[in-house]
C-alpha cells in the first residue's frame, strides 16, 4: 500500500475476484486444520481430565465444545455462500463438498471429546481404576489419525490420506484389547461396574474417532487424486465379538 | 406416445430441461425417504435378532449394511451432478446440500444397526437377559422418530420438524432407565457381565439413532423454513453422569 494503486481496469478487477476466489477456497483448507487442531485439544483435555479425574476442568472442556459446533457451521456456511456465487466447477467443487463432509466429521470428533469430559464426574467418585491408564495410549493414536487425516486433506497429500486409512487397525486392535480389560476389572470387582461402563464407552469414542479421522482420509484422498479408495479397509475392532465362540473370552 | 411429437421450439426444449431438472430435485426428495425406510428396517431386523437370538438372520442385516452405504454414495453422486450442472440457487441449492447432509445421517444410522446385529453373535450365547426386552421400546421410539424426521424433510413440514426436534427427551430418558437397569443386573450376577455390556452398546446405538433423527429434523426444518432451530434442544441423557452425586445411583 505503498504507493497508490492505480483505477482497476476490466481485466485488474478480473484478477482481483479470482485471487479473492482463490483465497476463499484457501480458507477453506486451512478451516479444516484449525478445526482438527481444535478437536484434538479437546480430546487431549477431555482424556486428561478422566485420568486426573479433574471435574472442574472437564466441565469447561465440556462447554468449549460449542465453539467446535460454532466453527463448523462457519465453514458450512462459506462453503455454501461459495456454491451460491462462485458456482465452482471441478476440483473446487470438490474442495467444497469434502470441505462440508470434513468439516462435519469433525465436529463429530468435537462431540466424542465431550462426551468423555461428561464422564469425569461419575468416574471421580470412585477409586482411579487401572484400565484408565491405557486411555491416553488409545487417545494417541486416534488424535495422531486425526490430525494426520486433516494435513492430507489440507495438503491434498493422497499417499498420506492412504497411510492413514490403513492405520486404523492398530487403534481398533488397542480398543478390543482394553474392552476386553475393562471387562476382566468388573468381573473381578463388583465395586468397579459403574465407573468401568463409562470407562468403555470413553474407549468406545476414541475407536469411534478413528473411524472419523478414516473418513477424513477418505475424503481427502478422493479431494486429492479425485478417485475413491478402493478395497476393503483394515480392521480390526473384533469387540463387538467379545463372548462370542471365536473370539474367546 | 399416441401422436408424434412436434418438432421441438426452443421453448419446449427448455420446458423439458426445467422439467427434467425438477424431476431430478424430487428425486432427492424420494431418496430420503427411501434411505430413511431402509435404515427403519435395518433397525427392526437388528432388534428382532437380538431379542430371539437368531444368529444367522444377524449375519445377513449386518451384510446389508453395504446397500445403504451404496444408497447414499448414488444420492451424494446425483447431488453433485446436480450443483456441477445446474448451478442451482435459493431454494434448490439448499435442498441438495440439505440432501447431501441427511442421506449422510441415515448410512450412519445404517451402521449403527449394523452394531447392534454383530453384538447378536456374542450375546447368543449366554442365557437371553431380562434387559434385552426393553430394547424394542427404545428401538420403537428411535424408529419413529427417524421416520418423522424424513418425513418432515420429504414433505418440507417445518412443524413436524420442531415436533422431532422436541421429542428426542423421551428416548433419553427410556435410554437413561435401561443403563441404569442394566448396571443393576451387572452388579446383582457377575454371569451377566459380558453380554450386559453388549447390551449396553446396543441401546447407546439406538439413543444415537435419536440423536441423527434430531439432525436430520433440523435440515429438515432449515429445508422447510430457510431458518435455523433455535434454542437448546431438550436433552434427558443423564446416563454419562450415572455414578455422579446428582444422579443418584
Amino acid at each position: 500500500m505503498n504507493t497508490p494503486s492505480p483505477t482497476p481496469t476490466p481485466s485488474t478487477t478480473h484478477a482481483h475476484i479470482v485471487s479473492s476466489y482463490e483465497a476463499e477456497l484457501t480458507t477453506l483448507e486451512r478451516s479444516i486444520r484449525d478445526l482438527a487442531a481444535a478437536a484434538a485439544r479437546q480430546l487431549e483435555d477431555a482424556i486428561d481430565c478422566l485420568v486426573h479425574q479433574d471435574v472442574d476442568k472437564a466441565r469447561a472442556v465440556a462447554a468449549r465444545d460449542a465453539e467446535l459446533d460454532a466453527l463448523d457451521d462457519d465453514v458450512e456456511a462459506a462453503c455454501v455462500r461459495i456454491l451460491a456465487l462462485r458456482q465452482p466447477h471441478a476440483d473446487d467443487l470438490r474442495l467444497t463438498i469434502t470441505t462440508i463432509k470434513a468439516s462435519n466429521e469433525l465436529e463429530r470428533i468435537g462431540d466424542f471429546a465431550k462426551n468423555i469430559a461428561k464422564r469425569v464426574e461419575a468416574v471421580a467418585r470412585f477409586p482411579t481404576l487401572p484400565a484408565v491408564h491405557s486411555l491416553p495410549h488409545l487417545k494417541d493414536l486416534a488424535v495422531g489419525a486425526l490430525t494426520s487425516a486433516a494435513r492430507a486433506f489440507a495438503e491434498r497429500d493422497a499417499d498420506l490420506a492412504r497411510a492413514v486409512w490403513e492405520s486404523d487397525a492398530p487403534l481398533d486392535a488397542a480398543y478390543t484389547a482394553l474392552f476386553r480389560e475393562i471387562v476382566t476389572y468388573m468381573l473381578e470387582d463388583q465395586a468397579s461396574i459403574t465407573p468401568s461402563t463409562h470407562l468403555l464407552f470413553a474407549a468406545k469414542n476414541l475407536e469411534r474417532v478413528g473411524d472419523h479421522a478414516t473418513n477424513i482420509a477418505e475424503l481427502a484422498y478422493y479431494l486429492a487424486s479425485g478417485t475413491r479408495l478402493e478395497g476393503d479397509r483394515p480392521k480390526a475392532d473384533r469387540s463387538p465379538f467379545i463372548g462370542a465362540g471365536a473370539d474367546g473370552a
